[in-house]
């Protein structure tokens, strides 16, 4: 199959990134990082999550981020919205398209948010039914595609069940994780074919970590089975820093790396992406988790 | 085309990635690193290089360590060869099996040994007849396949010309070498669909630098086309640490899980070459440079 001529990024740094970094950036810089990235030619970004501070100091700033930003024609912010309270949140903040999730394994389902698959999904449907209301997009994420910390392997007509439950839910697109980035080409392969017999593929996205330095490649192999939708992460945020152990979201700009190696289209500038992943980082104290980003800094 | 059933790898940790490390490591310590590789089900380590200890004072224990290391069956302990002067300091050390190599880039060939690339093809000639009287086995290494520091882009058919000549000079295998780690699997595609018109492709190996993060989707790229010969180093040994910059050789454990995940047969225990990893970049004083290691340290 031919790789597709444009890919859509899927920009996911702001929440899913700094969600799983332990130092809290200011609402102001992220509102920096936002507009920077926008600016840089990213046109979906991910800004945050309306769920309690409690659970996830990192997001507290939802409403500050998702109401300072410069919002440019073009551009969709989406926000995760774990639940109603979180959605009539969202909705009060101005966001216009939000975000559901499921896991693909049981096992993860009740030990991270205590109840079945099928009842994870059941709890969205008044979410997705004041979305539509509202004419607002609804975005589907299903976790653990190619394995579980539980569970292990995973099979592949599970993921497929899942996405096709939130298609059917009214999700115009299902962003499919490899949370615990355990995955490689055979795996992608595997289940990919499973999940393409019950939703057609232009409604699926890829979400991969570099857990095991497969990233790249399972995107690789994705793009070949005509995948175009990718998320990912500015600066690799949301994984330990390398010397201390596991990486997280793969980085944006290796996954730039590799489209514009291929001449396929993002609309998305690699120089101005490479300051925006030393910015962030610098905030947090630590350099990029990005291997383009670090060899690029090398030559400055 | 079908990936293949079994994959070799070449170990090349203790020459080029070690070669390309600032602090000096000990005979004894490559000793005991080419022993427990070996432990783990390596089969091919390229132990060292026989040149002038002014220019690379890392191999300067050359000859110790080809000589004390534990010659186990079944495996090829190989050195780089860079004169004759060095290829018979190799024969004294009683090597086995040894390297040559041109650039596929006329600029990089004059910077870096000041000759052209048929200049630097010519002078191995004496090499490779008394190898091939003495009935030692020689491989050939291309540099800057896919991309030269002085000029930029290089031709595909360059790199055919210099492999096919390496060939016909008596060259068992030619490894093609991303040596800065440039390439995506679209250029590694043109040039091995290049390369294979001169050169059958049981004849090649691919040999890549995790520079830009590419290199596990380069090396997947081309166990499509039907590579079954990988180099790589492990630990990423060769490679500046994460934090300070760019990386070199891809880390032989992070090829290993790639191709375990597509049940391709090597060999090689990936426990023990996590160990391993750990032990020299303990050496180092540095983790390693492989997602793999840190990710399964993180767990342990």
């Amino acid at each position: 199959m031919a790789m597709p001529s444009a890919v859509k990024l899927v920009e996911v740094g702001p929440r899913d990134g700094l969600q799983n970094e332990a130092k809290l950036i200011s609402g102001a810089d992220k509102i920096a990082l936002i507009n920077r990235l926008t600016d840089a030619g990213l046109s979906y970004i991910e800004a945050g999550s309306f769920v309690s501070p409690k659970w996830v100091p990192q997001m507290a700033t939802s409403t500050e981020v998702c109401q300072g930003i410069d919002k440019k024609a073009g551009v969709t912010y989406a926000a995760l919205t774990p639940n109603f309270k979180g959605f009539e949140a969202a909705l009060a903040a101005g966001v216009e398209e939000v975000a559901i999730f499921g896991a693909a394994s049981e096992a993860f389902s009740q030990k991270n948010i205590n109840c079945s698959i099928s009842e994870s999904l059941e709890r969205f449907s008044p979410v997705v039914a004041s979305a539509q209301a509202h004419g607002i997009k609804v975005r589907g994420y299903v976790s653990c595609v190619l394995g579980c910390p539980y569970e292990g392997e995973i099979a592949p007509e599970k993921v497929a069940n899942v996405a096709k439950t939130l298609v059917e839910m009214g999700c115009y697109e299902v962003s499919l994780g490899d949370t615990i980035g355990v995955g490689t080409p055979a795996s992608v392969k595997r289940m990919l074919t499973e999940v393409t017999k019950q939703v057609p593929i232009n409604k699926l996205a890829v979400h991969f970590h570099d857990t095991y330095g497969q990233a790249v490649a399972n995107i690789y192999c994705a793009l070949q089975l005509g995948i175009s939708v990718v998320d990912s992460s500015v600066g690799g945020l949301g994984g330990c820093p390398y010397a201390e152990g596991a990486s997280g979201n793969v980085a944006t700009e290796d996954v730039l790396y590799l489209l514009n190696g291929h001449g396929i289209s993002t609309g998305v500038d690699l120089d101005k992406l490479i300051e925006i992943s030393w910015f962030i980082s610098d905030k947090l104290g630590r350099p990029p988790m990005s291997k383009v980003a670090n060899a690029l800094a090398s030559r400055r």
